[in-house]
Parts: structure tokens; C-alpha cells; sequence
């Protein structure tokens, strides 16, 4: 089943091929699409792959079912199976001799020791060139206009269940993105604030009349001004819900195994989005200090939404779930007695006293780690999932998953940044045994002890923190220096250098 | 229909009366509640109302009907006429002749400008003594045990729509308040964990058995640690609900007016908890530094809760409103053509193209003090409002309001205060045209004029800052003194020093 998907896939990539679906409507839980209306390009500039790329085209099926790595690690297929081993587990980077990733970024990984057969997360980073839709406004493009844009991209992937979601992310969502951007290229170059109305059709002759094009000081004199930047959060939001759209797509013909955390970068026009939908992390350290630039989506983060839809569309609960949480499962002796419950709207606890249907198994429940959406899932965002259900139950998971990033935005040119100042993506295998604090404490240490132009230094933080995660074996596992269990997860780290493409490389 | 409202609280208050509804579930739509089971109390301890009270019981219902405000203000016939006088807009406190209020708390209002024909603030300063129910646990209560508990409660209640919510909400909350905190009155003082589950019935003989108590480390592994101050948390929650199932109950004989806004502070055990619902807002000022206490819940900042109930429950929409955001109404002739929109999903703006049902009214719309919940209500939180409908028709506005506040916690024993450092509570007559920043100002220069030890000290500030957002009568309207407009709106704020009761009097 996974080749299948991964053929659909590689089909889609090399362009021409099977264009995305694209929703009707902006409808979160209505999985049908509309039949698609544009084809997804690859990027048509020569310098849009450059140095990146994700996943090399498998030779075969099995061959594709068994491994793949981003392409930009440039495994030969030795180091292939030494990534792909769970007792050596050597971190991964890609080679100094090599074409550097864009943006002199660092990258390292490292699969998990065992928990899954290979390595489920994936990555990507890219430089996407957005041709514009020819005269999208409506208005005849000024000689000036319409030269197209480019944007930087990362972007991490922690696959479970499988690692056909991950994998697909991270061959397609900055195609996604790349198209949810195309009728923005001229709007984004124009200075002036984005029109609220254009014309039905792109590029439509008839359409060219300026009345289409509805100024904000037309019409009422009450009307929100939306920015340019908040253009570009509603393009990678809805580039997340179309990539999640298509996972549902090719699920009905093949299947699409599992689903992912997505953590995405894009840089564009100077400014940094960091959109998130899971339990990666990213944060920016900047002179010492620390700017978180995500959250995490989990059953307890997300609690009060989750039981609020649970308790809006119970059916969704099948009978098999109450929406109420409890700090512990109920027993049917306690029928009748009085237990510390709460509900969607309570932050606090309180006793309500225990009737039947209190005896189902709790929506949300568990705490850390081990908190869980029925009983099964311990993230609330993510890519795919679709065919998710309860264990030994038909009841799907899927409509309390969201598809939706939070997206954070940073200034990039509101501070005069110095060669150590990073941001740091990593999946959840590198932040559970690691602090903020010491992420930063090493981005001091590694950095202080390389030339400000090193080229080699980013890379060589990733596989610091990488490592410092992991540990090393002793006593039958993998342990940090101060004794405790290292991470068991796979654990991949991006550094994206915050001073500027090539600044310092 | 006032008086009649104002009959039954006033019957309620009198002890012994009507009791209140008490919801079978824990469930936010659910208007229908089952019967009462327990008498509401007034404090029983003579203490429990020294130097407070809200709002003398009025003497016929056309004098209820005219105008009341909080007892503590001591108003003569002639101070009452005074205080709802709009233009001369006196600044109204409590006399420095009579009983302080408790805690030596300051406090000062103002009528508005002409916006409504009576002031529609309200407030209330209690100590409320908590009995407890006779051995909740079952246990046979040791001796040390079962003293009752004492709290500390203020409130701040900012009427819409007519006063008959804030009155309601100001004569009773801390009552229910205390109803909910009867059960945990024994376990608040054992320093032990809150047990998980009680019998059945507080006090039942049969329930003795310690067996009926599951302490935190029986039955399962994996159980959740509930504190004592999410159970206090947990209560306040609980208890704005109760009373805004009151008000739905009242209207139903009777008819209780409008709605109101509610931020409410609980002093019990060491710690404060400010409960908000709406957009009245409470800071700390502690040593020039300003802590957040509450956020505001207006249709702009709940947005994305109030499209996604819209969106799960169209019918909540009756086919006159949309769940989508434009940035200002769309037109007919722009149908087939492509506006910028948001979804309940979204925080960033995109184009979609304009189908017909795009047309009806947006569900939230405007923006600042001009946002509005289905073009009629600029708050989305607080109590009341069950007969809200939309302007000509009949469409029920009350299922996208919720009852609920966020509570927030302060230690005040993690900290030595000084006698500078307070609470500040205001409604958003204060806020309007008051920042954060400038009440911090007037902290400091209207203390530092003040011995530490002056009882005057805090009703003095809470009047600076009242005058300060009021101004003065100057080019037919009323002015600050930088020619702004000040405030037109009720004004009323609570100054309570962290110094703890009685400290600095």
C-alpha cells in the first residue's frame, strides 16, 4: 500500500501529473473535495531545487517501501542502511564536500532505537520560486510587476503509524504552498494594502474593468485592513489543509499510511513564518535569549477543544466515549459517589456525582507523554490520519485532529542579527530530553568554538544537539551524561542561521 | 418586570427563600435545569457582611425600578439623585465617616454620560463565611476540622441592555460562590491531596465507611493530581454558571434585564483568583511592574470559538448570518467574484470566491469597540442575556455567549508585597481610555501622596483614576486633559492592596 502512495506521489512530483484536490470550500471536517482545478508545477526555475530536494525517486516498490532519507543527505546506499540502524545509530548530516543547503542551514538526524522500523520523520528544504497567475487583479501587469518570487522553506515531518504521511509532506507541502502564493505574487510586491475583491477568474480579459478591483476605501466606510503578512498565513494554512485534502484523495485509491507532525519555516520578503501543527518545536535564540516560535498540539493543550467538539457532536464519541474527563478511569462501583471531573469549559476541577455514562472511557485522559485522544493518539495536529481508529473500534479519530498550523511571524529585519543568533526546529525526539535552556547553552558552546564564517558550524550544532539528545549506549540503553534515558525517538534538528542566506557562509 | 426580578433576589437574600437551580449536568447550552436541592444561605456569621453589602433591599418596586446602588456607598435619597445625575456626573465612594470596606479597599464610580439612563455598573465587597457540610467525606470529622473558611470577594458587574443581570449578579454570585465551595471545606484545610471521589451524600451515616474514600494512590496507576486551588478554581467556574442558570430560571416567571460582565476576586487560603467573564480587566501594579490578571472577551477575541460553533451548529445561525469573516459585508454585484475571508480555522486572511450564502451578515463583524457578535453584542462572555435576540428577530443570541470566566492565580504569600502594591479592578469605562501603563502612573503618584498607613490612601486612587477616565465638562462633552474624549461610558473600579486586610489601615 505504501508504494502506491509513493507512486501517486512521484507521479505528482515530476510534474503535469495528477493535480492536487482542492477544497470547494473552506471546510475543515468535510473530507470530499472538488475535483481539482490546476495543475501543481514543480518550481520551473533551475535554481529552485538547488542544494535540496527531498526524497530521491525510489527505483522500485520494495525498494521505496523499505528506506528513504531526504535526498539532500545524499546517502550512497551503504550509508543508507548505517542511517537506517537502530543499534549504531549514527547521526546523519549532509556531506561537507557536497552541495550545502540553502540558507548555509544545519541539518542532522538520527533514527529512533527501535520503537519503529525506520525512521518516520522526514524533511525538507528547499528554495520555491512562485511564478504569478498572469494579471491576477485584473489590471493589465505593469511592466515592473510580475516577476515572480522566491521563498525560502523548511520543513520537519515526525511520521506515526507509518511513514506515508510524513513522506508525502515532505515531497508536497511547499508545492501546496507554493500555489496557495501564486495569486498573491503581485499583491505582495505592491506596497499599497492587498485588494479585498478581485475578479472571479485570473487572467480573465473581461475582467480587466478596475471597478473589480475593490480598494479598501470603497464601499462602507467600516472595512478591516488586512496586511500582506497576514495574506501569507492564510496561504500556508490553507496550503496545510489542501496537503491534508490530498492525503484524504489518494487514500481512497491507495492509502496513505499514518499521518505527521509538521513543523514549516518560510522566508519571504523579511519575514520569517513558522507555521506548527504537532508536537515539534521551534525557538529562536538571539544573543542568549529565548523566543519560543511554536506550541505544542497534544491532548492536553488542546483539552478544552477537544471535549467542546465531543460534547457539540457527541455521535462522534460513539457511545464508546464521554467528553468529561476524570483524573483517573471510573469504576462501576463508584456509581453514585461524587468524583473530581471537568468539562470544556472548566480549567478547574470539581465533584459531580457518577452516573452511567460516566463509566465510558474518557475522550482526553493520561498526562505527559502518555496523554492520549481516545485511548490512541498523544498529538491533536497533523497531516493525514484519515483512516485512524480506535483500537479494536470503528470509531474514526480523524474529526478531532486538526490540519491547521499555528503560524508565528517573525521580523527578520527588525533586529541586527550576529552569526549566533539561530533558529531551531527540532521533533519532539530532541525537546524531550532537552530544555530551551540547554538547547541554548549548546548554541553558545558549539558556535563560540567555530569562525563566525565556518560553513561547517550550523551543521555542526545540529549534530551537537542531535547527539546530546541521543546519548550514547550503556547499561542496555542510550543515556546522557548525567545517567537519565536519552531520546528512544527519532530526532532530526534543523539551524537556520537568522544573520541571512549566505551571510556567513 | 424589573421589580419583579428584583422581588425574587430579594426573596432569595432573605434566607429560607426560593432556592437556587442547580444544574443536574455540567452542560453549557443546557438552559433547562433540574429542581434545587439545597437552600442558598446568606452568611450566617455576623461577621461574614461587616462593612459591605450590595444593594439595600429596596422599599417599593417603582423605588427598585428608578435607580440602586451598592449599600456600601451609604447614599442618602439626596446622594442617590446626585449619583445618577449625568451631568453633573459626581464621583461616588464610600464615606470616610462610616464603615470601611473590608480589606481596606478603595473604590470609586461614576455614572456615564447619557448611554443609558441609569449606571449599570455594579459591584460588591464581601467577607463571606463558608460552613461547611457536616463530614463531606464521610470520615467522622476530627475537632481541629470543620472551623469553616472565610473568604475575601469583590465584583465588578458591567450591565448591557438594562441593569436587572449586574444587580442580580452583584446581590448573589458570592453567594452561590460560597454554595460551591460548602463541599470542599474540609478538604481545602487538609494539606493532604484532594480525594478523588466522596460518597454519594455529604453527611450520610451509611457513608462512613473510609472505604468510600479512594485516596489518590488506590485503584489505578495512571491518575491525574488534582490541587486544592483547581478545586477553588473549579468552584468559581461552577458557580458563575449556577447563577447564570438563576437568571434563565428568573426569566422565566419574571424577566431578568439584559446582561452583564462579570470580573470577580476571591481571596481565600493565601492565594487571590480573578475570575473574568467579559471585558472588564484586572492588573497588578507591584512596584511599578504591571501583571496582567485577566484578558477581555470580545467578539474579536473569541472569534475563532464563536465561527467554529457556527460552523458545528448552522442551524445556531437560523440562515441569516454566515460563519465566515470578510473584511467588510460583501455586495451582490461581487457574487462569482474572489474576497479575502477567514474561517473559524484561520488567523490569516485568503480569497475565496463569492457564492450566494456568502451574502447574509457576517457572524462576527466590526472591529475595537465596534466589534459585534451577529451585529448586536460587542461582549462574548458573561451572565444573562437569555432573552438577547437579533434586531428584528428572533433569533437567540445566548448560545455564543458563554457564562463561563477564566480564572487566574496570584500567590500573594510568594511575594512580599509593600503597601504600594494593588490589585486594580475597572470596568471598560476605565480601560477605554485608560492604558496599563497610565494606571501604573496614577499608582505611583497618588500613593506616594499618601502615608502608607492613610485609610484614605486607596479610595483616594480609585477616584484619580475614575476622574482621570471621566474628565472634565469642557466643548460640550466630556474632556481629558490632553482634549481627548474621556469616557462616556459607566466607570467603576476596585483598588485592593496586596498588603493583605487591614495591614495598612
Amino acid at each position: 500500500m505504501l508504494s502506491r502512495v509513493r507512486s501517486a506521489v512521484a507521479h505528482l512530483v515530476s510534474s503535469g501529473g495528477t493535480p492536487p484536490p482542492r477544497p470547494k470550500s473552506p471546510d475543515l471536517t468535510n473530507a470530499t473535495s472538488a475535483l481539482p482545478t490546476a495543475p501543481l508545477e514543480v518550481p520551473k526555475s533551475p535554481s529552485a531545487r538547488a542544494g535540496s530536494g527531498s526524497t530521491a525517486p525510489p527505483k522500485t516498490a520494495e525498494a521505496r517501501a523499505s528506506f528513504s532519507r531526504p535526498t539532500f543527505l545524499q546517502l550512497s546506499p551503504g550509508g543508507l542502511r548505517r542511517a537506517d540502524d537502530h543499534a549504531g545509530r549514527a547521526v546523519q548530516s549532509p556531506p561537507d564536500t557536497g552541495r550545502r543547503l540553502p540558507w548555509s542551514t544545519g541539518y542532522a538526524e538520527v533514527i529512533n532505537a527501535g520503537k519503529s522500523r525506520h525512521n518516520e520523520d522526514q524533511a525538507c528544504c528547499e528554495v520555491v520560486y512562485v511564478e504569478g497567475r498572469r494579471s491576477v487583479s485584473g489590471v493589465p501587469r505593469e511592466p515592473s510587476r510580475g516577476q515572480g518570487l522566491c521563498f525560502y522553506y523548511w520543513g520537519l515531518f515526525d511520521g506515526h503509524a507509518g511513514g506515508g504521511a510524513a513522506e508525502m509532506a515532505s515531497r508536497l507541502l511547499h508545492c501546496h504552498i507554493r500555489e496557495q502564493l501564486k495569486d498573491l505574487v503581485e499583491i505582495l510586491q505592491d506596497p499599497s494594502p492587498p485588494p479585498l475583491c478581485l475578479p472571479s477568474t485570473p487572467g480573465d480579459p473581461g475582467s480587466s474593468d478596475p471597478s473589480h478591483l475593490v480598494g479598501p476605501q470603497s464601499c462602507w466606510s467600516s472595512q478591516k485592513e488586512v496586511t500582506h503578512e497576514s495574506l501569507v498565513v492564510g496561504a500556508i494554512e490553507n496550503a496545510f489543509h489542501v496537503m491534508d485534502e490530498q492525503m484524504a484523495q489518494e487514500r481512497r485509491g491507495h492509502q496513505v499510511e499514518g499521518g505527521c507532525c509538521a513543523l514549516v519555516v518560510v522566508y519571504l520578503l523579511g519575514k520569517v513564518y513558522v507555521a506548527n501543527a504537532g508536537d515539534s518545536r521551534a525557538i529562536i535564540v538571539r544573543n542568549g535569549e529565548i523566543i519560543p516560535m511554536s506550541r505544542e498540539f497534544t491532548p492536553e493543550t488542546e483539552r478544552q477543544r477537544l471535549q467542546l467538539l465531543g460534547f457539540l457532536k457527541p455521535e462522534l464519541l460513539g457511545g464508546e466515549f464521554t467528553h468529561l474527563e476524570f483524573p483517573r478511569r471510573v469504576q462501576p462501583k463508584e456509581l453514585g459517589q461524587r468524583m473530581l471531573y471537568r468539562d470544556q469549559t472548566m480549567t478547574g476541577w470539581a465533584y459531580k456525582k457518577i452516573e452511567l455514562e460516566d463509566l465510558r472511557f474518557p475522550l482526553v485522559c493520561g498526562e505527559g507523554k502518555k496523554a492520549r485522544v481516545m485511548a490512541t493518539i498523544g498529538v491533536t495536529r497533523g497531516l493525514g490520519d484519515h483512516n485512524l481508529k480506535v483500537c479494536s473500534s470503528t470509531l474514526p479519530i480523524k474529526p478531532f485532529l486538526s490540519c491547521f498550523p499555528e503560524v508565528r511571524v517573525y521580523d527578520l529585519t527588525q533586529y541586527e542579527h550576529c552569526p549566533d543568533d539561530v533558529l531551531v526546529l527540532g521533533t519532539d525526539g530532541l525537546w524531550d530530553v532537552t530544555s530551551d535552556c540547554e538547547v541554548a547553552a549548546t548554541v553558545d558552546r558549539v558556535l563560540s568554538g567555530y569562525e563566525p564564517n565556518d560553513p561547517n558550524r550550523y551543521t555542526a550544532l545540529a549534530q551537537a544537539l542531535v547527539l546530546g539528545a541521543r546519548g550514547a549506549p550503556r547499561d542496555r540503553g542510550w543515556r546522557l551524561p548525567n545517567n537519565k534515558l536519552g531520546s528512544g525517538d527519532d530526532i532530526s534538528v534543523f539551524i537556520i542561521p537568522l544573520g541571512g542566506p549566505g551571510s556567513y557562509s
